[in-house]
């Protein structure tokens, strides 16, 4: 469970709904059916119309990981490719066959497998950059969906609040609930930029950092593939991955290499 | 037909027909044939006036793209790219010249008949790259048209809303219909807001999409017949042309190449 | 003449127009002195406070580009050079001198004579590349002038409301021409993003598109010159050529080259 | 203590505030609770949402960052490094072990450590850059945070005005008190717009004006470690470094090396 | 003299006056001192607040810049540089010694300087380019000062505004000058989205100008500055420095060069 996520978009409603209460208002008063078809109706037809239906598929797979905690363990990886490095120097690089069944992460797994194949180096360096690379452009495609739909959701409202008002607009011989039913289109705007910035975009922002946070590992486990191929000093191997880390991090890793 | 471009645009459009119903308005309320000829004649006249006519002619056809499906199929391409270096491998270059007339992609083609001719690989791939560049920047020029003209239609719904009330303001003496003529006035900034946002971005939007979708079966492409110039073994031509998928859709492809 | 730029803006203002009358407005009813000068005196202003005064004497030159067509015909620049590139192989590089009084372009005689002067291949492609970057910059800028006029504009015609609502304000004591006045002050609003959406940000816009075909033009150009120059077989030529233009295009140029 | 951080947020409140009783309004009357638990409450929560608990937990340390000062001393570190340069011509490299007790700043230390223990030059300069770079990873996303925080105020603030306006709305048949509600509704969009342009923006961009002196500082030293190691004479290096700085400032700096 | 500065900020002033009087308002109703105090005091208190006090204290001097005339004279640029390739050629690179004292532009200064010291060529040119490309950092952040206050002003209005408005509607028991209450309350709007786009976005946008007619200047030198290092022939220096021209302007240079 990711935390943050969760707990900011509670965090968000409980403000808004504490502030209503304060203000001497019912919260009955801020639900309307009408301006819920209007706004998700619209926000999720105007996206569906923006991307391909196979980037769609991906919503409900990108929920689950905006609302999930994918810690990446680095300071593990950094010792597993420094004993791998020291194993490598010791026993030969063919060694690492009998730890692959121990990676748990695919990128890694894939990386040394090409190293104990015997590919070219700059063919492992190229294949392994073009991975990170399309996987980049595939989650920027995801984070772009959430993104995208909290670009639309504003406008959608205000589309909503403007039909509402042309409505009563039209109706002015009927003053009595006049007031009502203004506040009812204005709810199509409350709902549009409500949605849009205590759902959308967070969710957006948050699977760009997750995407961040995956690609340092990923050219961590790309320098330490390389640096295993070309038979690196552990040390060395260490002091270059340790360069991918803040100071006070990098000093809490200990791979027990002198 | 693709099924997300109509059904997203038809999605949004009801969810808006649905809302005003369930607030007890009447759809023929919302049509104005005043503020239809002010957005759609003022958007496509700013939207003409800010591109070349070369560029405007292509817009029908760039409609029929966003509205219809072009799967590429890259599974295919790749087995393909690679029964070609087997063969090309067993009975030399030369012998791809029977398969040309079995390609339907343009680009392909024009790659192989490159290679069979003999042409210096450094001029095949300067060559291919000038094309994936060079229609790229023609593709995003068509994408710019709809996102240019989902910029203009609020704008000028604006417009058109501001004349209406501007007619109202000098006519306040006769205050019978005023709501109506407000009302009347409003139905510009709808059919600005509602066409930019269910219409013109969403189209933008997925032109970008597919286009993206061209440049990487393209960039597939390009690789896969440098790798058969220049005699790859097939098993790496896979694995370099497999480096461009996601984990899971690699998975999917079988070559049939040990 | 270009037929997109005036027929755009025509077809916008009429649209307008049309608009104002089926809404049973009369135009006399728009047109206001005082908006005329606030928003015309105040964009002009704000633009010029913005370029340096070299930048805006380029601004009448700009909007005849703008409004006449200048189409490069790519197919003969082509032909050209292929034919030039046969009559260099043949009869040596010195024999184009005679052509030189035939070509029109400035760019590319520029570029002939330093290859007949016989300058140094990479002198002559920096020179080239210069003069393109250069020339590009100053294209960007002309463009740039027309665009930050259609950015301040829009907010000068809300100064100029928001000037005459405080007018209005502070006279509530006469309210027989209240709606009048108050109409006057939204002229304003509509005369700054009128012109910024059907004038200025169009302008920009078709200026951006005539700088990248000029573009396009002189990197054939540049190409076809060093292929000259390094006497590349004419067949290459053209391949090289051909390939900065779509498929559909290219296939329209015939150069009688085998 | 950084002046212009804690000045320039004190001269905006303060501008407010004399505003406010200038206009002959008092101050108690733009303290609305409820305001201050939706905007705080949403743009904590959105943001929260937005970045993972690892950034949302370097907040404080950022806040102090942002309001106290961290004066590079670029004269003295040129002039150390110039020393350094001249020691280790005369002396070795190796006798600037004993000078690494006096050096402050992390960065510095930790590339004249790699210097003496006799590290590669290529991997001392990729190892420093990967650690500049990622530094400016992580200094870009702290920045991100305020200036998030700072897009969602204002929105969070018209979320809170249209619900207090629906409250309003739905109660008219009570006008007694019609116009003060509508007042603590906008108190809503005060605080947002308020807080966003007085608070969170500027903290967001002095955070990145502190990452970009930071750099500069951190880049003279990448060149004078490099500098260093391969043994450049003292005037060079003093050259070099110098060449970082404003005309003006580089003539403060008297190192001292003839 | 920047005549386009001052004559475009007085052609905007003068044009909102003109309209004021043809509108029939007096100028007099345009003038509150709250208004100036919140947007003066609250822009650059936010302005002041997002950058440290060494930028801030470098803007009388950015005004200065942008109102006076620093006009580069290429051609004059360029002769002296063909004419010392000249005097090089023959005299060889010590004689420009004596020269140095009639150059006032400090950057050729500096270049040639290194030049007559006999620095290796490529530390020249890395000299040069880092000096640069710090000049044109500082040279943005002076014009980002200006833009970033030309964004918080029409926000810091808008906040005036709504402070004026909650005062208005808390006090509507006394509706005699209602209406001059709120005009008072729009003057902060109208001075917010004034000085933005009359004073600080056009100061900003002017700087940016002339910092990239600087950064031509000074390439123009660098490139001037190797070519007599490098001892090329007078022409092709002069030939490599018109290309950084527009073609009308490098014709009306004549170097007397043959």
């Amino acid at each position: 469970m990711d935390i943050t996520s969760i707990g900011g978009i509670a965090l968000g409603l409980a403000a808004l709904m504490i502030g209503i209460v304060l203000e001497g208002g019912n919260l009955g008063m801020y639900v309307g059916e009408s301006a819920l078809v209007i706004i998700f109706g619209g926000t999720i037809g105007a996206t569906a119309a923006s991307f391909p239906m196979s980037v769609m598929m991906t919503v409900p797979r990108l929920m689950v990981i905006a609302f999930t905690n994918q810690t990446y363990d680095i300071p593990m990886v950094i010792k597993q490719l420094v004993s791998f490095s020291e194993r490598a120097r010791r026993e030969g690089i063919l060694c690492l066959e009998s730890e692959l069944v121990n990676i748990k992460d695919e990128f890694l797994k894939y990386g040394l497998q090409l190293v104990i194949d015997g590919t070219d180096p700059e063919l492992v360096r190229d294949t392994l950059q073009t991975k990170i690379a399309f996987t980049g452009e595939r989650h920027k495609l995801g984070a772009a969906v959430f993104k995208t739909a909290g670009g639309y959701a504003p406008t959608i409202g205000i589309i909503g609040t403007v039909l509402g008002l042309i409505n009563v607009l039209s109706n002015l011989s009927d003053p009595s609930n006049l007031g009502e039913a203004i506040a009812l289109a204005f709810i199509c705007t409350l709902y549009g930029v409500g949605s849009a910035n205590l759902v959308w975009i967070p969710i957006g922002t948050k699977l760009e950092m997750k995407h961040k946070d995956e690609q340092i590992i990923k050219e961590i486990m790309l320098e330490g593939v390389l640096c295993l191929q070309s038979g690196d000093n552990p040390r060395i191997v260490e002091q270059k991955l340790k360069a991918f880390l803040s100071k006070g991090f990098a000093a809490t890793i200990n791979t027990g290499v002198k």
